[in-house]
Formats: structure tokens, C-alpha cells, sequence
């Protein structure tokens, strides 16, 4: 199986950047999945959707604090939706922002890309500096097939600025760590032409997204704050490549709830706004 | 029962500031725990640890990681070490490291206190700002008892620096997000002087604890670092106030596996690890 950065560019190629976050926010679910066992519920529901949205994408990020919401059950969940996914050839970006140092990060680590969660790539923090990120980075390079990592540089919510918008050197910190993102991804750049260590920045600052996007023209970048969160096609556009790689844009609530739980039609509005948030991305 | 801070002060008066960190590594474990099912033997341990160290400290801090590494079953036993402690009226600091924008944090927060953790209190990384924090804060202040956050400000690995040390308007980052910390802290100060919102301070950087506990003085410090880390006791007082509270100083691997797999008396030794460290710390 090839290198993960070229696993992606292959699902982009094939089914556009549209990336599904699943949030299973249990209150949320169809009334047909009763909430007497939250977790089976979720994971009915998140294997159902993953089934619906399938034809459209071929990316998905598992938000972890969802799951862990339900306990040891919900992590069961996880793992059962990782491993669908994986059946089913869907790249999976496990959301779970995870950083913490050396032996902790290679931990985290080894369950991310070990037999706990198997996810094709994750989401760490760099707060805690470069040290901290590349435990994460050795066992993500170790592991059969390779798996990636996407470093959060500019976050999509609105307070995010209070310290990634900070001048340091007359630059905002997030231009900062996007540096020690391009480093890191420098050494190992796939056949796609981009690397193994991506930068998430949200489609709430295209400003930022461009300036980012030129800075760091080989680095894949998870963008979420599309649809629900208010960033539109338009806004997402800026962090393209003009081959049409390098960016996975990701929808959560906007593609896997767009519906009330009462409404016996919710299949086939997932897949409606799967569909057209593909077509728009796409582009 | 008491808020958040006056229930950390009363340990500290009880037992001192020692913490001690539960980071499981299977390799590490006695040989009397059988290692086929890797989850069971870390929660026979950490419980029986538990009530070996119980004599000499009033904190533990489970780190989430090695937990997770073990999949659900990982996830159970650390509910089993959550629930034990709270039975013996051991204050508890999760150390997971979270930090999301707002409903993602509040799933995080609602598990860590609510029944899925219920933990005293847990470790927040800041990077994704005011925001990412707060929803942590409203779940914590809700909860019947309160709860309280530890805010990543200088962790204790070499390479933290990077970031935490950057120059912003000619004082370093860590200095801003201490400011932060005050400002949520100042919300909700508790009868022993101390608030509900404290700061990560590595006890590998002492000038700057110093610095720090001179610019925040009625913020909670959780001091990582003494011990297998490098810190000394000495090193860690500058984050004690005269009083004797303000600081819970961490030891991992130092009181947990202060002996070899084959050491049969490896109970002894914890024990004695223990002692020594409450008394180093309490001079």
C-alpha cells in the first residue's frame, strides 16, 4: 500500500477534498436509533452514515471526544467505525488533538496507529514544541503502511487567535509553527509531491488560509469550518493546489445532520448534502 | 463537600504536595502481574499502588495515554482507579491534555466530570485559546462537587520552549497564557486563597517557576518534572507560597516503579519511594 500522503491524494483524486467528520452527538440521532444503549446507537448510526456518504468522499474524521463521551463502549464504537472504514478503502483522520511529551506522545501514538485505533492519520497539538510532535512523527514512519499527521497551526474557532495571532518576530505564531510543520514534512515528501506532516487552519480565516497555502506549498492542510461552522466553497478555495490537491475540507454536522430526529427521510438528506458538498468542493 | 481548590488545600495540608502521576507501562509492571491481559494487570496494579502510596499523598494523576493504549479495556481500568481513589478521598487530576473548540470541549469536559471519569480535575492545552477553555470551565463550576482545570503554561520537556518561550510584545508566550489563567482563576477564588483554574509549571525550569508564582499568586501550580524528570526538590519549592499551598509537585515513574519486574519486593519499595518524596517535598 503506498505512503500515506499519496493514499490521500489518491481519495482526493478520486472523490474530491470533501472530508465527513463524524460528531455523534447522541440527542441528534435518528429517533430509529433508540438511546437506551448510547453507544450501539452511535454505532449504528455512524456505520449507517459512513455506508451513505461513501460514494461521495473518500476521507472521514472521527471526532474522539464524541465516543469518549460514552465511555469504555464508545471507545468499542471507534474502533468499529475505524475498522468499516478501513474495509471500505476510506482514509480516516483520527480528531483527538493529542500532544503531551516524549514517552506520553509515543503512547498516544502507538494507539493511534496501533491495533487501538489503526487511523490512517491524527490531529496534535504543538503547544508543547517540537520535541513533544515527533514521537508522533517516528511511529507514524514506522508503521506498515505509513500514516500522517495534521499539526494545528490556525484553528477555526473564533478565540482561536488569542495566541496563534500573537506577533513573535513580527510574525503571528501560528507562521511559526506552520515553519516547524514545513520542516518536518520536508522529509518525507510522497510521490504526490506533498509530505506526510499536514497543518489543519480553518476556512473561517481564507486570509490566513492563502498566506499559509503560499508558505507552505507541499503541506497538506485539513480544513474544518466549512458549512455549519460558516466558511463557504468559496472561502476553502484559497488552500488548493492548482493540480487540486492539498487541501481536505471537512464537513461534520452540515453532512451528517441535516435533519430533524424525527424525519423518516434522514438517509436520504445525508446523502443529499453529502452530494452536494462534494459538487461544491469539488468544483 | 467543599470546592475544587479547598479540597486540593486540604490535602496538601493533610499529606503535603506530593502527586503521584499513574503512567501504566505494561513492560514495567511486577512480574506477579501477568501480562495476557494487559488491562487487568494495570488495574490490579495501580490499585494496589494506590493504597500503597495512599499513607503519604492526597493527588494522583492518571495519565490518560496508557490508559488508552490498551483499547477499551484500558479505558475501564481507568475508570476502576478513578472510582478507587474517590472511595479512598484521593483528589484526582486527570491528565489527558484536552483542548477543542466549544462543543467538541464540552463533550470533553462532560466526560471528564461526569460518570465517565469524574475526575477532580484535568489538564487543559491552551494553543486553540479563550474559547477552547471556557467550556471546560462552565462544566467544571457546574458539577456537584466543583472541579478545576490545570492550564498547560511551561511543560517540562527540554524542547517546550519553542513556542512557550516565544518573545510576544517582549514577554514570552507562556507569560500571556499565565495571564489568561489569572484572569479565569481570579473568577472563583475558594476560602484557602486559591482559585479553580491552575498552571502546569515544570519543575525543570525553576527561574521560571519562580517568575511565575511571583506573577500568579493565588494560582494552583501542578509541578511535573520532579523526580525521573531531573527536578529536585529544591527546584520545585520557588512554586510553593509561604503558606505551604499553591504547589502539587508530580512524581511518575520515580514512586511507581522504583524497582525492577523481578524485584519480589517491589511493594516495599513504592512504599519507601513514597515516604521519601512526601518527605522531601514537605521540608
Amino acid at each position: 500500500m503506498s505512503a500515506f500522503p499519496d493514499r490521500l491524494a489518491d481519495a482526493v483524486r478520486r472523490h474530491g477534498p470533501l472530508c465527513v467528520g463524524l460528531d455523534p452527538r447522541v440527542e441528534m440521532l435518528p429517533r430509529a436509533y433508540p438511546q437506551a444503549e448510547p453507544a450501539v446507537a452511535v454505532e449504528s448510526f455512524c456505520l449507517k452514515v459512513l455506508e451513505l456518504v461513501r460514494p461521495f468522499c473518500g476521507i472521514i474524521k472521527p471526532q474522539a471526544a464524541f465516543f469518549e463521551l460514552l465511555g469504555p463502549p464508545g471507545f468499542a464504537a471507534l474502533q468499529a467505525v475505524q475498522r468499516r472504514a478501513k474495509e471500505l478503502g476510506v482514509v480516516t483522520i483520527l480528531d483527538a488533538k493529542r500532544g503531551d511529551i516524549a514517552s506520553t506522545a509515543q503512547a498516544y501514538a502507538d494507539a493511534a496507529f496501533g491495533p487501538v485505533w489503526d487511523a490512517d492519520a491524527l490531529t496534535v497539538n504543538p503547544y508543547l514544541g517540537r520535541d513533544s510532535v515527533e514521537p508522533f512523527l517516528t511511529v507514524a514512519r514506522k508503521a506498515t503502511p505509513t500514516r500522517g499527521l495534521f499539526v494545528l497551526v490556525r484553528t477555526s474557532n473564533p478565540g482561536g487567535g488569542l495566541f496563534q495571532n500573537r506577533l513573535c518576530d513580527s510574525r503571528p505564531l501560528y507562521r511559526h509553527v506552520g515553519e516547524a510543520v514545513a520542516d518536518w514534512n520536508a522529509e518525507r515528501i510522497g510521490d504526490c509531491g506533498l509530505g506526510d506532516v499536514g497543518a489543519v487552519v480553518g476556512a473561517t480565516h481564507p486570509a490566513e488560509l492563502a498566506e499559509l497555502r503560499a508558505a507552505l506549498p507541499n503541506v497538506w492542510f485539513l480544513i474544518p469550518g466549512y458549512g455549519a461552522q460558516g466558511g463557504t466553497a468559496a472561502d476553502v478555495r484559497a488552500g488548493y493546489l492548482p493540480n487540486g490537491l492539498g487541501a481536505v475540507v471537512n464537513s461534520s454536522r452540515g453532512v451528517v445532520f441535516p435533519f430533524h430526529p424525527d424525519d423518516p427521510d434522514w438517509e436520504a438528506k445525508v446523502v443529499e448534502a453529502a452530494k452536494k458538498a462534494q459538487a461544491e468542493l469539488k468544483a
